[in-house]
């Protein structure tokens, strides 16, 4: 077996299956946005971790030590937000090339952690520092609590749910190829922003589990193919998307035309957008239309679950349904 | 201000003084072996974050994927033993330069890490996979809990306290030294075990503390002076240790001796020793003593907390005292 055959998310299911937990004491191990424990009769305690390694999930010249600090938690809120959850406190282990890092970056970085976690209300418990060397490598584990009964994962859709996402598709991943061809960020910042600096969606999270709405729910990190496939696989559906509905902002639509970027494929197999994809059964559509005015974020109808096949189906704009590949992106493999 | 004249403590400190926690339920955040959270009426929770990367903490040619599995984990046992709390449960993040590095070396990894984990009775819960080009990164966060009044702290001793340490010491700073010059492993794999695959000593801080005893507790990763520079500076005294007193096993003796190790530099600032360092008000040192008979393990008295005077102070031989600085290791600066 070698990591190349296996992908990132094979050896995520090697390990799953390899290390099965065997604690009543754990309700989900690995394998959902956050590992839920039982901890009190009516709490969960929550716990997950992300971690950005230089070179691989960023750039020094690209962005700076605020926005990374900001973006840093932002993926680990993202999860929390994934199950319903409400952030507690977080590490943060850093590897540091101290000859090459000025300490105002890692400065700067704490102040970005720190401002987003205060926003937040969440606090920083914890850590460890050294020597790296080379490369700047960051991982950061977020606790958080929820109701036991509110607490929603990946798995529970069921036939014939309205397929939801929050805010807007593609627009990290136009960022980061924007970043990538070196093209100027002025009249685009918006672009820019939601790549190197995303904000999670934890209070919309929060209020959906709240209202009881999402029967399954999961953050797009690795595009929208890919998540709403692990979302899939944990409830045994298929799904229909329909490619009108995607929700792509006039600023995305406006700058991949000007750049030559296919949209579709940004939206659908883009990642980073740290958007909340989740399923409704029908009758509580209105709610959750009700909700995304209250919280002043879209939440885009965008297809269903179905039963009777596996995998996702794509609907284009002539009604012609074709199943697709969920790409992504995938460590250890060449894409 | 730059990372070399700030240091790894300084560091910590910088980050401590400038963030600190606000949030009623954070009992103790940054500056104790793990950070403590308030969670329900008598439970808090601890939670400890450490890190190995290679090149810095362990060398690949050294060790093998089982034994550094246990490490990565073990040392971060150690943290929530020196707490006097029972681990729960841990996500892993691994950075992995998956060209260099064979998969049949992370798989053994993940077999020494769990199998330590099931002996103490850990979860794995989660984590994180991504490709890291050049070094392999190991960040494990521990989970653990414990009553709340229970707790053991760096801070609480009292002026006269008894200081004790479990185990032996100088042993894991002599098995790196052996392995760095290439002498071999055989007739002594007991003192290269003591370094590539510390026994974390989580019973024994879970006893010391249900009986109350230790006021003040501390693992010993950095080396015994350092780290007991840490207890003292959160616990506003001074130390007195008596040399003759240090435990050192035979085969230290022995093979510090056959090689030219200085055994008292090993011992004082050796470090990774992984062993518990106490502070017990001295009416309970039988009971310190009785405990020590039933875990078969030796607690020896090192020494007094004192008070009038900073800092650590040495008792030779001779009965001669003087200071001495607390050397260990420390990231970013040079020793």
């Amino acid at each position: 077996m070698d990591f190349s055959e296996l992908g990132e998310f094979g050896f995520i299911d090697w390990i799953r299956c390899s290390y099965p937990s065997s604690s009543p004491s754990v309700i989900k191990g690995i394998g959902d946005d956050a590992a839920v424990l039982s901890f009190s009769n009516d709490l969960v305690l929550l716990i997950t971790t992300d971690q950005l390694i230089e070179g691989f999930h960023f750039r020094l010249g690209e962005t700076d030590g605020e926005k990374l600090g900001r973006k840093a938690l932002a993926v680990n809120l993202s999860d929390i937000a994934a199950m319903g959850g409400y952030p507690i406190g977080y590490t943060v282990s850093l590897g540091i090339p101290s000859k090459r890092i000025p300490f105002d970056f890692v400065d700067s970085f704490y102040r970005g952690l720190t401002a987003l976690g205060e926003m937040i209300g969440v606090e920083l418990l914890g850590g460890d520092t050294s020597e790296s060397g080379d490369r700047l490598f960051i991982s950061i584990t977020l606790l958080g609590k929820a109701l036991k009964n509110k607490v929603v994962y990946r798995a529970g859709g069921q036939e014939g749910d309205l397929i939801y996402v929050s805010g807007w598709l593609g627009e990290a991943a136009l960022g980061f190829h924007l970043l990538e061809k070196g093209i100027s960020k002025k009249g685009k910042e918006n672009i820019f922003f939601r790549y190197l600096c995303p904000i999670p969606r934890v209070k919309e999270g929060q209020l959906l589990a709240e209202k009881n709405l999402p029967r399954a729910m999961i953050d797009i990190s690795d595009g929208l193919l890919a998540d709403l496939n692990h979302l899939l696989e944990q409830s045994g559906l298929g799904a229909e998307i329909e490619l009108s509905r995607l929700p792509l902002s006039p600023d995305f639509q406006l700058w991949t035309k000007e750049y030559g970027f296919d949209p579709l494929s940004l939206a659908l197999e883009g990642g980073e957008d740290y958007e909340l994809l989740f399923c409704v059964a029908p009758e509580k559509s209105k709610e959750v239309e009700k909700l995304s005015q209250e919280v002043s974020l879209p939440f885009t109808c965008i297809g269903k679950l179905i039963r009777g096949t596996k995998g996702i189906w794509i609907k284009d704009a002539k009604g012609v349904i074709a199943p697709v590949l969920p790409k992504g992106y995938n460590h250890f493999k060449s894409r």
